[in-house]
């Protein structure tokens, strides 16, 4: 069956979950929203891209970072409502400069910072 | 610092999503939400806790399948807008019988099924 973006389920905003994980390690790198065309690009171009809530645009991952995610496999949920995007993550994914968003676990109550911040190369 | 789940960052209806891994193999299970309640009564019972939105009540993962998720760690992302829970799955995770939700992969425009139902046992 030929996927279409628009077979998918968003939500009343029309975005659509998506999930990046890193191939072969299988790190659960970052959660971040997609709308229909931001799945379509993702597609194309093969350089994940988000839809951006605060700035109201399309974010091609890593396009001012150069921290960019190329797509390695794009998986659709059985209720179709969100995405898992497999993909080689250049540098680190977070913000933070921490390789992963995850870095705080809760442990006995209290939280813990997992991660440290990579140092600048 | 201690956790507490009122400090994290739900959306308008009161919602986190949260992300199941496997521990060990690091393969995402599924994608489902939970509201503060539920997030504290996972820590509590170190049973995976969701908020189911089509029956609005809590969903203990696991409780009439039998499919249970016993919590490993949880962990919290940068933004403290979504929740990584790294789990112990029993049997299939996915209501299809498949061992993850993410069973369809998008290969060269066309929907691949990656995974068969598990036969019961």
């Amino acid at each position: 069956m030929t996927f279409d973006p628009a077979t998918l389920v968003y939500d009343d905003r029309g975005l659509i979950p998506a999930i990046a994980q890193q191939d072969g390690t299988g790190e659960v790198l970052m959660m971040a929203w997609m709308n229909a065309e931001s799945v379509a690009r993702t597609l194309e171009t093969g350089r994940v891209t988000y839809w951006s809530r605060s700035r109201q645009s399309f974010w091609v991952k890593g396009e001012s970072s150069g921290h960019v995610q190329e797509l390695v496999d794009l998986r659709v949920d059985c209720d179709r409502d969100c995405l898992l995007v497999v993909v080689n993550q250049t540098g680190p994914a977070c913000h933070t400069n921490r390789r992963s968003c995850f870095y705080t676990g809760v442990r006995d109550g209290e939280e813990v910072e997992l991660m440290a911040p990579e140092s600048a190369a």
